[in-house]
């Protein structure tokens, strides 16, 4: 396997020339365009890896997964769905002013900025600070990784500069669908999207929802079997923004990518996949990441609906 | 199996009074609000009923999955992806006037109204007489019934009055994703929707599909595996319309529903089910079916997401 | 003032070069980009003219005010607000699709295609030939020319490619906004678009509205006041497409553009004015034309905001 | 005219009961629904007044109107118009979350609430606090009166609640439009909004700009002749949110509306007009106030389009 992952990953290095990294914010247009990288955690907790493997980068979108994970564990089904929507956008990633909201005002769903920021809001905790340690700790117990760091540079320039995101909280906040103040929620967003994994640590997580919210190396349950099946449902029709539809089509693996290049994918029962490549297509997603998975996919067989 | 379905109508039997019979046509207006049936036909070729399974309906826009394995048959994955996207839509299912375009001007998905009328202009055939034959013999041999027949009240009704799907076809014609001519396409395409089954037909489409293209009754190949792959896959995102993905989420079993009432849904390597009731949401899927769906598949475990 | 319009075309002919003839129909695409050419009908009939006011170009969207005046003396005020609302549109000039509905369903404005087409059948007459008739009959009597051809080329051309106006007339159909036939409706629409006129002809039809409805060579009260009122508000508010409101400021006059380069613009109490220059700027306007109609407004004090 | 103005209001005092005050802060919905009121000021300085016109009410987006003043005689058209485009939207007036911006990113014209607050922060001043004071300043010279209040509770409200015009700003921050911070900003706005006025004071400053600019009472030259033009001419175009176009067919008067119920008026060369009823229309208008504006603008022939 780690013969082949090399080979994957050699032949689809050039697709890295063909996008762009993120630069809504000054320090995300620092990543360097040129890495790739991917790492695997199979359900017996065997661990392979290849290509820029030890390249650190922030989560960003990806840890959506995780506080949804955790508001489906707090709340159940029901609390979440009184604050987003459940359906697939058809705007661009970037659209986000839209809000794409829900004809009942909520967000359309848990994977757009609006339904993420208001889902961190319901978080469990008595204040914002409860809620980020909840999240925090959560993201370390499912990466088995004790040792997260923030990017501190990445945190202050969202925070500077990610007025859009403060648009939306604000907007949530007039909407009733926020009750902490909007510097507080933000400020726990911000950070959350700053944290720096490498592609292992990914994997890992993908692995637990693998392997049905059991974490491979403690066998722990760590996600109930019914929040598991969610998480899967809304990252096979919302994970990767407005091309969802053709992931599922070309890859078929409940995925959610992040703007700071990596994708995490769940091969169920077999196996959890992180990927990073910070040079993005104009869906916002990893454009070598998606390629090495459609590969991986094809050829292991991976898709959900084969 | 047959007293767990019977106990799943009569329960749910009370949703027929929520809802509201299509209207869009005055044929339509006519259905039955109160019926709600059921088939299973597993991969084994058993098949076993329940609730109004004698009552004949029109397939409408169930008959886009087959219009769509047609094509995928004929020309592979890059002959329809040509002519139309693979991203749910977020509008809802009357929104038609606005035809749901991507950005290069193509159809967003094979599902809504645009994109069908596009893959019919498609299927193999020297003319759309051809087509028509192609996509009903496939309908026929899916269903292992030669004895299909058209509605014609409902026919005549979609060809004298669906002005949208004439508007939506001139549209198309001019933007060059149509080659035949507008009235000939419209007019396979109103035929098609015309035709009527009564749920046992649709659970044995369902079954091939469940059963990885191949089947039961004769273990012929009739879908290959790759487009079978890509049925299912489209079908879970795009399937219900604009709760697609709430449906993703609550039942998760690939499916297509139409206005006539009737849903189609598969449980790959278990089974095909159809349903039936006339009585849709708001979204315009049938709103006990929908229950009934989601009811069986958690008593059964049928997620594709568990 | 015949050597002032003679200097403002010189000095504004420049522009011509920055703007593209429509295409959207194979015939327009024909047209001179380097063409630039005005006329002015004062209220006394005194007529001058510069540049190219000997070319020939289709009126196109001009013709939309002759449809509203004619319905508006068949059956006032009330007649038309049943057909069409008022309201400009924000929408750029060629996302017919969206046919920008109101409300109540109805075309936005009747100066786009979908309201001028709902106009167009409602106007009197006991079939479409009679109403065809009664507006190339008005049409005349306001240019106070006799002599009018239509360019046949234009009309086959947009009766053969004129797709998205027949998707609109479908779906208006539909809609209960048509009572004709379709295609009969939209054999006059693109009969009267495709009317060829040199900008004296157009400059009559302003003055008579400059003058209060009455024809400066004749006397004739030919629109009744209030009529001619409702005409002067809409070529305000929606007379350029989406940049009404920068004309407004800008230039100031009661104006309609058409995309085969034409502009009919009134400086009530003063004079009709029409520019021709087929090179469109963006929104669909001719590109050399605004700037001549800018720097005229500006020198005589034409603005009505004056 | 005193006679004609009290019969006008007695005959329009039912509407009030067909409207709704505005209720989107606690404070507004306090308003009282059965007020109606008029005043006139004709350019020479001759004054009347009707119905409730003692009536304080917050002007709310009349202060709009004073905002692109005194940003036109600051900085001149060119100035504006680098902030914000000038055309009439067709999404209602509480779709701002949309924010209706225009290809270039800018907001969509100074009257909808992003492209105010867009030009409050472009007002001379070093900081935002003489920008109040310039703005205020302003108010007191247009309206001839020295002693303008603050309706404390609606200002406070609006601070509290107003969180959509929150999110609005951080928006406009992020894109480069606001260079003061958010929150001085919105002060200055939410503070203006708040201004309470009797129509009286609203009618002088609509005489100032129906004399040319010049006030009727001093002769003195407020509004530069261009300023003054460009005013008109956006109030015309965007003054009466998505019912601008049908307000310019039936009324005819450059104007502009309040959620407060007010409604500043010009009838250029004649008058300014000032009406005041809290229960809006669905478009945001006063519903009676649109009603008298009517009436009067018939019996007076005051369409700037007669």
């Amino acid at each position: 396997m780690k013969d082949k992952l090399q080979s994957i990953i050699d032949q689809n290095r050039k697709w890295t020339n063909c996008g762009q990294v993120a630069s809504y914010i000054p320090e995300l247009a620092k990543a360097d365009p040129n890495i790739l990288g991917i790492a695997i955690n199979d359900i017996n907790d065997k661990a392979v890896q290849a290509g820029d493997y030890n390249y650190y980068f922030t989560i960003q979108s990806i840890v959506k997964v995780i506080i949804l994970i955790c508001l489906l564990i707090d709340g159940g089904e029901d609390k979440i769905f009184d604050k987003v929507g459940m359906e697939p956008s058809s705007e661009p990633f970037n659209s986000i002013p839209k809000l794409e909201r829900t004809e009942s005002g909520k967000p359309l769903n848990p994977f757009i900025n609006a339904g993420a920021i208001a889902c961190t809001d319901a978080v469990l905790g008595k204040n914002c600070k409860e809620k980020y340690e909840r999240i925090v700790a959560m993201l370390k117990k499912l990466s088995n990784n004790q040792n997260l760091k923030i990017n501190d540079a990445v945190y202050k320039s969202e925070k500077l500069t990610g007025q859009t995101n403060r648009a939306i909280a604000h907007y949530l906040k007039g909407a009733g669908l926020i009750d902490n103040s909007v510097e507080d929620v933000l400020d726990v967003y911000f950070k959350l999207c700053s944290v720096e994994m490498v592609v292992k640590d990914i994997a890992k997580i993908a692995s637990v929802i693998a392997n049905g919210g059991i974490a491979p190396w403690s066998q722990e349950k760590i996600i109930p079997t019914n929040a598991n099946k969610i998480i899967k449902a809304i990252m096979t029709t919302c994970g990767l923004y407005d091309s969802s539809g053709c992931f599922a089509v070309r890859v078929g693996m409940p995925s959610k990518s992040g703007v700071g290049g990596g994708i995490v994918s769940v091969a169920p029962n077999k196996m959890g996949i992180a990927v990073v490549g910070p040079s993005l297509d104009h869906h916002g997603n990893s454009i070598a990441g998606v390629k090495v998975l459609e590969e991986l996919s094809k050829s292991e067989r991976l898709s959900i609906f084969l």
